[in-house]
């Protein structure tokens, strides 16, 4: 490039005093700036050329912010955002049958579902979470909310042994995953997966259905597995084989599996993990709450697992909070391994952006700030006496940041959350909603 | 009361949403406020009866906050702030003896220390940490900063066996001691403990003399102990004893112990600690950041032990932040337990007031909202998206709360945070020092 060279125009230039692109991984980048066209990243490069090579219709400067990649969250169910809180400091089938699945029972429709994921969308854009991989009913509410508001979202498409409010039977399944799938196939903000519940609800011949419909539709497979020690005893009492065998059996473990939670894992399983390319989603805070047990970070990434984290539904975290799940995560995993370095801070970071972004099968549109990438962009401002002094920014990004300390986000280049303001959402309106819901929830609950 | 009772003047009536008391324990009491007269709470009661009773110089109303008591972080070492961030990802020792000791070795002093803790004091206002229970060298500048600032804190008066910036040799360690002691024994907002720092690095003579000393002058004894397996072996196998069955035979198994991470600990030495009164400082973050160990609150409590929460040093957290340590010591003590009701949402918001006030020996003073206690309150806004909606309001504040959600924070009555700003700090000030130190360690590291 020489002086001569004409400014090329572009939409907006976001100027940080730290980039951390993720990839090349544990780089930070002092003064830089990342040029967006059309919702796509065109350059990463020194804020002063940037200045020179680009004539932005807009300029963001945040001299005391790092500009990072959206954060992905790569487990959670969303609509029951509205459930946060209801029944804490149980173990999973007590919580489970005694109390979510009775006040489900009583609340669940496209009403309750559009609701709980409009409130969730606001909680993960003030938080710096840009892409949600949604597992709940009503895939087609959940499809239509996440593209009103513009977030980048895949929707699991749900399977499930009994009749729930959603279909009635295997077919109905079946029939309306394949209509939702059609209606968003070709989106470039949503997409789907087929999210069979648990192994322990699913039978051989949905799961084998499954298999061949995600094989041609090109589809992944998100499945709550290996969760608890009860779900990997009971399936092998019962089936003579543990989950992940019987899935094995069944030929799902593959490349498309987005497997949940995986807190009980022998040393062949993690092996034949890696061998097939399954990614791991980590929830650590749900797993802790729910006494669930410790998935194996460190043994997984050592055996070369894509590793990605998840924050799980509001009822057993109870918050959507990317940047709490992930610090959990670097801290939970060096003592589970016995190793202060098993989950080091640029690993960390990398799980909860690049690693949710490739279980996700979205590795080429998001997950790092790269030419020709998606700007899903997050600035988080150091500023803040809870991060001085700023010894390292990716440290102080997993181990000291709390998501209030972010200050912009954008998806797809469009302005979602600005100087802490979300852009075209009514905070209001949605506490006054989720006050609504409350009332709804505690009268169901008296009665 | 009769409606012709006159009313009665005090200084301030905080109305709040709700108070959590913490004692009686899990109560939640809507629509309450407090009066407080010269730094003391003289009443809790519905809002509409205090402004009856009532003639208040000043009233505070917070309709969508929670008032709780002021967070107690009953293990820190505040001046280490200034080093958040400089060494992560490494076990204890490697830490310490290759980043931590030479950075502090360069530093240390009278500047570094209250520099540090004046940070650590807006951090801790901004997080409803109201009291500290502090644990590093030069106890004088600390006593001296903490008072400047209005903020509670028993200061540690160092022992270690070997020469530091504050001691040379142990007569030195306990003159200077019985000095700081002496300055600040009436005083109060500031106390004093004995503060050896760790079985491994303090003698049994040194230890016999605090003893002693301890005793005669009512003192606590806050010490790191069973921190890592690594210590309870090498105390084993040099010295014929673990390091509690040592302290016991030098007579420091009490109720004046403030034993701080207890990672390690068979049935027999739980029991001790529970016949004998000990208090355990829980420390999770820095326990899982260094891979030292995870403390078993569930059977600590189960036994009767009296649990604190610390946020331990910001070199190892990376933060002080008590709703966040408070929220992870909940959740780990679950799936350490395996046991979702390990520790609940009310007895974690127990540890974290009326427990860290007990294990500092000022429980009649603070840690519950009382008529008679020191008027040390927070109040918490859960008007916020992120707590929403309000189903409990005890698992709001441990499972969902952020610690930005704290509006107001008053010490002895007088108001130290209002709506987010520091009352008598200079948050910018604090920063620009922050970042000299910043250029000023990255200085020696590099030289």
């Amino acid at each position: 490039m020489t002086t001569d060279t004409p400014p090329q125009a572009c939409d907006l230039l976001i100027e940080a005093g730290w980039v951390v692109p993720v990839e090349p991984h544990g780089v930070v980048l002092e003064d830089h700036a990342v040029a967006i066209r059309d919702g796509v990243i065109v350059a990463l490069l020194p804020t002063r050329e940037a200045r020179a090579r680009f004539l932005a219709a807009e300029t963001v400067s945040r001299p005391d912010a790092a500009l990072i990649p959206g954060l992905v969250n790569a487990h959670t169910h969303n609509p029951m955002t509205l459930l946060r809180g209801i029944a804490d400091d149980l173990p999973l089938m007590e919580w489970l049958q005694g109390h979510i699945w009775p006040v489900e029972g009583a609340v669940i429709g496209p009403d309750f579902v559009a609701d709980g994921i409009a409130l969730s969308i606001a909680e993960m854009l003030r938080g710096g979470t840009t892409c949600a991989n949604e597992n709940y009913f009503f895939p087609d509410v959940q499809a239509a909310v996440y593209k009103r508001h513009g977030f980048r979202a895949r929707v699991g498409l749900p399977v499930i042994d009994f009749p729930t409010a959603w279909a009635s039977s295997s077919d109905e399944y079946f029939d309306r995953a394949g209509e939702v799938h059609d209606q968003w196939r070709d989106d470039p903000l949503i997409a789907t997966a087929f999210a069979p519940h648990a192994p322990y609800t699913v039978s051989d011949a949905n799961f084998e259905r499954i298999r061949m419909l995600a094989d041609q539709l090109d589809l992944p497979v998100h499945l709550h597995t290996h969760e608890t020690a009860h779900e990997v005893t009971e399936s092998h009492d019962k089936l003579g084989q543990r989950p992940l065998a019987r899935l094995d059996r069944l030929g799902l473990v593959n490349d498309r599996l987005i497997a949940v939670h995986m807190t009980q894992l022998n040393h062949a399983e993690i092996e034949l993990c890696a061998q097939r390319g399954v990614s791991v989603v980590h929830c650590p805070e749900s797993n802790l709450k729910l006494a669930s047990g410790f998935c194996p970070v460190g043994k997984l990434r050592k055996a070369g697992v894509n590793v990605a984290i998840g924050t799980d539904g509001c009822a057993s975290n109870n918050d959507l909070d990317m940047f709490g799940e992930t610090r959990t995560a670097a801290l939970l995993a060096k003592a589970v391994a016995q190793d202060a370095s098993a989950l080091d801070a640029a690993s960390a970071l990398h799980a909860a952006t690049l690693g949710g972004a490739r279980a996700l099968g979205f590795e080429t549109k998001i997950g790092s700030i790269e030419s020709g990438k998606q700007a899903d962009l997050v600035c988080v401002d150091l500023g803040q006496l809870e991060t001085q002094p700023l010894h390292h920014v990716i440290s102080q990004l997993i181990y000291a940041t709390g998501r209030h300390q972010v200050s912009d986000v954008w998806i797809a280049g469009r302005p979602k959350l600005r100087d802490r303001v979300l852009v075209d959402m009514d905070s209001d309106a949605l506490i006054v909603n989720a006050r609504q819901w409350r009332a709804r929830i505690a009268a169901i609950r008296i009665s």
